[in-house]
């Protein structure tokens, strides 16, 4: 295999992935290029700075992104313009980050001449399909370094080994058996994994949530709140626009006040084992009901149910890593078609946990038409005696079999 | 069209049923036979045989059947085992209740020798339509009369009017305007539908609401509880067995008492228009989280995403009123199918609106494999390198058009 | 019900509907607008003008419009982008000239300001949903006159005395008992119904069949077809490029002289019964395979699969009558994305009712990359050993589940 | 990784499996047991017996078992109950036999106490998947040893050199430049691969067809053929009841005459390529098109639409190599459900690679009802009135949107 000169590296400035800095160094003596985003995570992005030089990072190697807006924007939104759940429960909040960092790697190294990317992501969890799925789709040819599938390192205690044997400052929690669970942290959600979650049998721990109060701990006063949406997006919370990135995070901040978005549960993983995951997701909880509410008011029947057909294959897609797909974006031309005309707008109530609808309407688009829909007379707009003709022949196939095997007996 | 001479009713003993079926001994001249049913709906059945008596009927063709046990039983659980939710929230109480009926009503048609049935559904809804397919399917000749698609009592105070002139007692809410609802009840659910909620802006009155407090009024203290299932069916409460309704009714009751089960929702009908329903289904909501929970350990990941690809299908089929239909039923022997291998015990903790998951585990049926799935060294449990050939082949197809496409620039 | 002042007519200037002009003129006293289109159906269409002037029909109000080239273009090339079949046989050839007619239908009567549309279309039939559902999507306050849903004629020798009274000419075949079929043709086919096919156990009639030979009767020397595609429609046969229309006349003439595109079959009707009909199809059969072959070497793989579980969802949609329906067109939109990269060409070859497909080939889009599929030496392109761990994480969550399985014993 | 003692070769008896039988020996100093199959691939197999005793191979260690009934009767037969079709044309003969090579050598397995299989699937194809998948899912903790993967032997005249170190024996048409194709045969087809089919734009050789006459050859008159069904499953070929196995290969006799069944295609492969392969499968041929007739008149509708919408999801269930998993499993319940009343006969018309449906019936199932069905008075057994109402309720969610669209503009 070819030698690599240059490799762009996921690089969050935390132990692990200084520790695969360092090890990319040392095993491939090459060039690093360190990449840090800030996706909304909520931490100091320039100490990644400062660790980088530290490690003799090139300044003009040294990329850090404010990618916030162009998340919610272009991957969140999509998203949730499809009610996309995986499983029923998981609102997807690390898959959706996945192929925006996969295309700012590629860009950087088209940008930079890198041969190469690497990651954090283990060999046993979804992030390192996600990843890669998304190089090799945007850049057939790049060449993948997974640390955690190739070196020896593979449980915590050699990993702080080698981070003290070449001088990678280790934060006390971590000398202290380490932070307790595997997390990850964007505008969408934070996620918790391993350690005392893999027992699926135990009840989490309540200091391990971060984002959120518990219900317990949420105001006693509920609290309403009205979203605007147009095409599918939302654009303004209690009549006042923002964008996209600022929405979500005010929903996060209101979800997270109320105790909104916990959520505990056993998942399937794309390489084929369950594994059991807590996720906090206060503003996407909130967006998915109000999102369902301004559809259920302006979506034509079949086209909804269309949408539900079709969503947990999106959603698994999403899951799996196939954002860059060829068929996640013919499906995203499906459903942003169906889109254009979901705009109006969605009174909630949030309290203690619950994100209670109480009301919607659309003055352009709603196909709610009361004058039907009435139990009181409805003055000829609707003739019952309809029904009549439209439930006998679609029973016709049922009574011609049951015909028949009145026949039989 | 040939005669009635007897005709059996769905008979509740409220307003609307008693116009009916004096109605029914005035236009058709027949004898009317009674079919009044214990759902769990909650309400006394001895009255309605009081008033059948009143009008005349035969003590021998007043039918009352308590059929809690058969309900759920054999129509709940069964739904349940598919995760059942139309449009993405409705839980389908009402709509689950008509099939039994459907099927009673024939039961007695063919007991007493009667051509035809009757219902007070309305032309407007799915009742009708759930009703009269589910006849059509169970007894091909069946005569069917639907009052409301043929008399030209079309208001409620025309109804009013017919049932003053022919001595039907009136209760006072009805003078005074009406039970401002249209409400439907069972062991699953209560529904609310009509009159303020026809304005799918404004939110609902909280007088409404009959089985649960609100979140508000719910208790201060949050309460566990663990479920135990087997094959996919709901079997002891906190390690209590107990009778399928007694299961359901238990759960009511926690529920109710927690402000679990509350749904605003503006619905599609079978028969084309949008309507606005609440409802209250408060075991319903807390099985299907538990009953989603102990699949996510013991289902396959296929099989679960199969059934969960399916799953809107046989939502509409039974919001349609296809209970009876060849096609519900193949997807049933399915759903069973799955079911055999979902054992095991789910603990939920309930607090103010909120069915929190805590814990989950079977002993005889969990794939969850902590020596795979965790963090930590594995032993060799499984190869890390393996998701490298992995991602490599299911990237392949998406790496070939990328280079085409680099080609064709 | 108000008055009708104006009705437009779909008119082919047969019989039955020459019987519905005078029907409509007598029963409503209503000016009729005819409307007669050129849909390929081979027969001349100035006798249906003569005919409608002498039933006094003004000119002003006699439509007739060659709309074959936006059938072809706007209806049957989308259609045959998905590869559309419905119950694995039928090419729906009947059902997709319908929405094109309503479409006409809607369009003459917004010019000619008519309150109502007609049509002869039986009440047993799908062609009457097809035609109402499309009118209504398009004008929803349409009144429609479906004749045989509402008159008395409903034996052809009633419909044949009302002529006779009425001074219709009838031509000779009625009066011998008839047109043995009944028949409706259109570029894409010609179908049968009724008489002799109304017992599905015996053979079709020979001289039944109008536009094919028979396969024996076909020509003893194969022909060889090159057709071309861009964006997924046929643009060029043997490299002449053509109208749309022209195209697919020339299939059909080719088709039909080596026997190609017969169909006898039993299919399910929207309105729930079965029924027998018999099919000509010779230029879309071509044009199905050719399709077919084009995308196996231009389109992804799972944008293929993608499409085949989409399309007998597409194919019901049409063939019940929902081409005006929002989820067609959205379904519509997703097909037509995906046919961007479908072009290039497709050898066939006709032999006696075969479709022999004997090479494919794009030069700009085909996915078909021989170092990689080579059973010789690829020099790397390939590695064989990412097989390995390609097949033990897909086979991970199954041993997991065989390994517990093994405990259980 | 642990020593191998024993291995389970799937053994042809062939030049490449010969090679790898001496492989194993040499590398892996393991006993061999070598599983040599009778699917109906038309060879003898007691030369296998002879090569593999030379090769001194304990006798036994030798397994050869003619599996033709248990293959048609457990695994084509089942799958054709579902009409099953990969990408709209490959019949899957391939397929459908490596799950039972896979349980029997799992079964060897177990009898032999030995501890790894092996086969000679290269790592490039689908059937290492097949394969393997189902040696995991059936026995967790097999080693499976895939020579093409391992050894460096990866051109054919790397392979004829080691078989000539060696002394394996070697046809005389391997050393003229080898067999021109890759070819498997089974009682349901044989395919082609390789060589001159690399190029998809090149029409295939005349002489390379073994199992069919040319159309051109076939005989000038046509054969009738009258075919019987019980549940699904073919049972009699003009009247006269045969085993599975003999079924099928007087289907394949017939079809191979009147030269059915040959399929030139560009097919997706599991692994990610796009790979061009031609396949005969006259007796297939025939069975599919005469299992859909007579299902079209016993099977009801909704229940085929159900059908047809999950065929192409268990048809790459199958292509993939996933006939062992429990997703697979689930829907074969369901299929079998629904061929409880797929009893009846089918005559069809065999003329030049033509199979034509000319008529079916069923005694005891069918559910065509010519009184319903009929052009003709009906005598009142379908009600043309109801039509108005199905349609106008069917058309009410699209005249809602319409009227508002109307509005709008």
């Amino acid at each position: 295999m070819s030698e690599v000169k240059k490799a762009v590296l996921a690089y969050s400035g935390g132990l692990d992935t200084s520790v695969i800095l360092k090890w990319l160094q040392d095993t491939y003596q090459c060039e690093v290029v360190t990449f840090t985003a800030d996706l909304g995570q909520g931490e100091e992005l320039e100490p990644a700075r400062q660790k980088a030089l530290q490690f003799g990072i090139k300044p003009e190697n040294i990329f850090i992104d404010d990618l916030r807006e162009e998340f919610v924007r272009d991957f969140v939104f999509p998203m949730f313009r499809c009610n996309t759940v995986y499983e029923g429960e998981y609102l997807l909040g690390t898959s959706i980050a996945r192929p925006l960092i996969a295309k700012r790697l590629i860009e950087i190294t088209n940008q930079t001449g890198a041969e190469a990317i690497s990651h954090g992501a283990t060999g046993k969890g979804n992030d390192q399909v996600r990843f890669e799925l998304g190089a090799y789709a945007l850049k057939p040819g790049i060449r993948i370094i997974a640390p955690w599938r190739e070196w020896d390192l593979l449980s915590r205690e050699k990993l702080l080994a080698y981070a003290e044997k070449h001088g990678i400052p280790v934060e006390m929690k971590h000398k202290q058996g380490g932070s307790p669970y595997s997390m990850d942290a964007n505008l969408l959600h934070i996620s918790y994994e391993g350690r005392h979650l893999e027992n699926p049998a135990a009840e989490a721990e309540e200091d391990m949530w971060r984002w959120t109060v518990s219900p317990e701990k949420a105001p006693d006063a509920a609290e309403y709140l009205d979203l605007e949406f147009e095409k599918g997006d939302l654009v303004s919370i209690n009549g006042k626009p923002m964008a996209a990135h600022d929405l979500l995070a005010t929903l996060n901040q209101l979800g997270g006040k109320h105790g909104i978005g916990r959520l505990d549960l056993v998942e399937n993983r794309y390489v084929g084992m369950k594994s059991r995951g807590c996720y906090e997701t206060p503003g996407g909880t909130i967006l998915l009901r109000a999102h369902r509410a301004i559809e259920s008011i302006t979506l034509d029947r079949e086209v909804a149910h269309l949408k539900d057909d079709l969503m947990p294959r999106y959603a698994s897609l999403i899951y799996n890593g196939y954002w860059w797909s060829p068929e996640r974006r013919a499906l995203q031309v499906l459903i942003d078609h169906t889109q254009q005309c979901v705009n109006g707008w969605v009174r909630l109530k949030l309290y203690k946990g619950n994100v209670i609808v109480v009301g919607r309407d659309s003055k352009t688009d709603s196909l709610f038409d009361p004058t039907i829909a009435t139990f009181e007379d409805d003055a000829g707009a609707y003739d019952q005696k309809d029904a009549g003709g439209f439930i006998k022949l679609n029973a016709l196939r049922m009574r011609i079999a049951a015909n028949l095997a009145g026949r039989k007996k």
